[in-house]
């Protein structure tokens, strides 16, 4: 964690003003023009720069706290899962990276939207009689991330508006507010397995929203949709003609008793971008591959959305090209026990978590169908002590020396987020942190009644 | 090159509207808001998508023309250092990727800027008493593309301006049109071997200049600049108090006789972004690793360009983590003897080029002293045939299935591009292949009397 603490603070606004000499005069140049002033330094940070905004970053750099010295720390913050060595990718991804640099033959740039037999291969991978895919549907990117970043640049314009998942992952509004879009946030229901609010996303849409995001499985909540919610998102997207960007990183990772799907296979008509990539199901999130796979049926997006993509992608071309030569081996030879050995450890964290925080007054944990996550609500009622999650959570570091990221992070205050990468015995011991510290600080009578809805 | 040719014509214009008609209507959702319109369908792609203009591309694009089917074709145009396998990168560099990969370190997120090592292997590689670097100065990019995209986006707002070479690299034009900046070109001088026009430079400078974009050695120039020379456009930089972008991605790669200065090394005040990167040198460009160099000795950057850079930096999160594992090993291990052998292969390809094209009547090649290129001009009154180069370079494919770039792709017409990276047969084939063309399109009398300047 520590190497992603970013100093932004400091004495930023006021930079200094100097008045420079001038220097080698050897040649007898004057200027064009007569520019009516003597220049001086003001270089200033562009305001794009300004508005590029992270968050997780501001709030987690301003939680201004010291872990309890007597105990070891314990991260639950950061969606990597390789940060403790308990879940290495498979030996057949990196042996096929070995492969691709001992070929020689992937040094070279690729086409920016990436080589055509690796499209190949993630379209062959991808496709299905529902939604098919070809090779020229497919995008590949620089991690998810800049799939992401260039659907939304080729459907918005600055002054058109965007549907952001309530709470959900932070990318979204600070890539759109850069960008001068405007993000406007319907609710998820945490009372419902954090389906989504689908008449509140109804009443959102106007005549500037220029696309949904749609994230599922779920980052920070866990959740996995149905495909009768699946039905009903798609149902709104197609009353209102708003297009859907999928964010489905997390995609097929579900835990047994539930069904991924994709939610281009259950559409005919509304166009989507789904963004994926290698990161979380393949453990490699730093490799930095990621695609976008392009689902137009009916001709919605047309040449026009596929042109604009492929312009997009030459301002940095693209994934590295290593990757890109291991791909089609990395999809093809990981054996099946890899993915689900990653699930069932995943599973088994989640349910060992879910139980021990259920047991926790004050707390309420919402129990993960998907992806690496688990959110928890904080009865805030019961601890009076602390204003809302950020104080929680702080407070869960100085006394516990456990982290736990405040939902406010998601815009979705009185909730924390758990991630449930991490080996069993720290969840176990985190849990049983976390228990402490809610006993020690809960406050039990007063505020109890008016809470008493099932949940 | 195939793989590069991109289709970004068709029916790009009119994307479909279609009325779509509501589905799945199982539920009975009333929108919030009577919206006044029955929603259609219209996905238009955003103006951004559509101001992002590669020139090359759409010049090559355009060129409806087949090679010589007799001839095999000898393409001359891509500036990819490893496309005929004659200049494979060094065994080290591949090895360090690997001990990158073994070691299972390199699989998780890095911090967005790159790893803390890893910035200190650059700065540890790059810095000298005159230009002092640390780790803080550094940021690791995904290829120099977006280190140019990022220092473009923090120093320049819409509607300011920036100074880019001509001829010079296309991106540059394309990054800041895709952003809203303005380009004004000032002009490199290839009777004084691609010099800068100082006083046409300066006098481009007005209140909205936000940089000066300096590309040295130079694509597609070949151009090393002088000491001298370098002290002079500083001196331009520094009165004017205009920051500096230093393209050095072919930073070293100089012929022999001839000295390379990062610019930064020559100025004490003159704040520099310099941006460099694994591509040329390391003959790895598909690799995507790039670095932002801040030099700012006088603070005139100051905190707000950092912390703008760091904001930036966290869109898409930097280069794959593998390569990154790897740069201190590439940059420490591979041995000289492969930088000077890449270079005595190019300086051999330029002075057999140079020799071949300059015997050439109605040709004037400019000798290159350094990357990866050579310009020639051509005397176009002497092709009465062709209407400019892009002509002249269409009929040389289509007559002797040589493929150079008219340089009208990089603003400056009536010249083409030569790539030296290519085998040394390869090279003498094309020039004689050149030769027979301009052999049979030269027209001598006429026009030749009012050319003969010197050149
Ligand atoms: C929901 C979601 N989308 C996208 C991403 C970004 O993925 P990548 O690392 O491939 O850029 C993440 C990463 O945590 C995520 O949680
Ligand atoms: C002058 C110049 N700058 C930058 C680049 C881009 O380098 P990279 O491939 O590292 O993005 C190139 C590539 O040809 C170039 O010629």
């Amino acid at each position: 964690m520590d190497s992603y603490l970013i100093q932004v603070n400091g004495h930023g606004d006021h930079a200094p003003v100097l008045d420079v000499h001038l220097k080698n005069t050897g040649n007898t140049i004057s200027p064009g023009k007569v520019k009516g002033r003597k220049p001086r330094w003001a270089v200033r940070a562009s305001e794009m720069s300004k508005k590029t905004f992270n968050p997780v970053r501001a709030i987690v750099d301003s939680m201004k706290v010291e872990p309890n010295p007597k105990k070891a720390m314990i991260s639950l913050s950061l969606g990597d899962p390789t940060v403790f060595g308990n879940l290495p990718t498979n030996d057949e991804v990196t042996r096929a990276m070995k492969e691709a640099l001992d070929s020689g033959q992937y040094n070279g740039y690729a086409p920016s939207v990436g080589y055509q037999s690796c499209r190949e291969a993630v379209a062959a991978y991808y496709t299905c009689p529902e939604a098919p895919l070809k090779a020229q549907d497919v995008i590949l990117t620089s991690g998810c991330s800049q799939a992401i970043e260039l659907a939304l640049a080729v459907l918005a314009n600055p002054g058109q508006n965007i549907l952001v998942p309530r709470p959900g992952f932070s990318l979204y509004k600070t890539l759109a507010l850069s960008m001068g879009i405007e993000v406007k946030l319907y609710n998820l229901l945490p009372e419902k397995a954090w389906e989504i609010d689908l008449e509140h996303l109804e009443s959102l849409v106007d005549e500037k929203t220029a696309c949904l995001i749609v994230n599922n499985p779920s980052n920070p909540c866990g959740s996995v949709f149905s495909k009768s919610h699946l039905q009903e998102i798609l149902a709104v997207a197609s009353r209102q003609c708003v297009p859907i960007l999928a964010d489905e990183i997390y995609g097929d990772m579900v835990f047994a008793d539930c069904k991924y799907e994709p939610i281009a296979t259950l559409s005919t008509n509304v166009p989507i971008l789904s963004c994926g990539g290698l990161a979380k199901r393949w453990l490699v999130p730093g490799w930095r591959m990621g695609w976008i796979l392009i689902h137009d049926r009916r001709d919605i997006f047309g040449n026009e959305i596929r042109d604009g993509l492929i312009r997009l992608s030459q301002r940095i071309l693209g994934p590295c090209t290593i990757v890109q030569g291991a791909l089609e081996h990395i999809l093809h030879r990981t054996p099946p026990e890899f993915y689900h050995n990653t699930l069932s450890i995943l599973k088994s964290n989640a349910d060992l978590c879910y139980a021990a925080l259920s047991a926790i007054p004050g707390l309420h944990p919402v129990r993960p169908a998907g992806a690496m996550y688990l959110m928890v609500e904080i009865e805030m009622e019961h601890f009076p002590e602390f204003e809302n999650d950020v104080e929680f959570t702080e407070r869960l570091i100085s006394e516990q020396s456990v982290f736990c990221l405040p939902a406010t992070c998601f815009e979705y205050p009185n909730f924390f987020r758990v991630v449930i990468t991490v080996p069993e015995e720290m969840i176990l011991e985190a849990c049983s942190r976390i228990q402490e510290f809610c006993e020690m600080h809960y406050q039990g009578a007063e505020g109890a009644q008016d809470l008493e809805c099932d949940k």
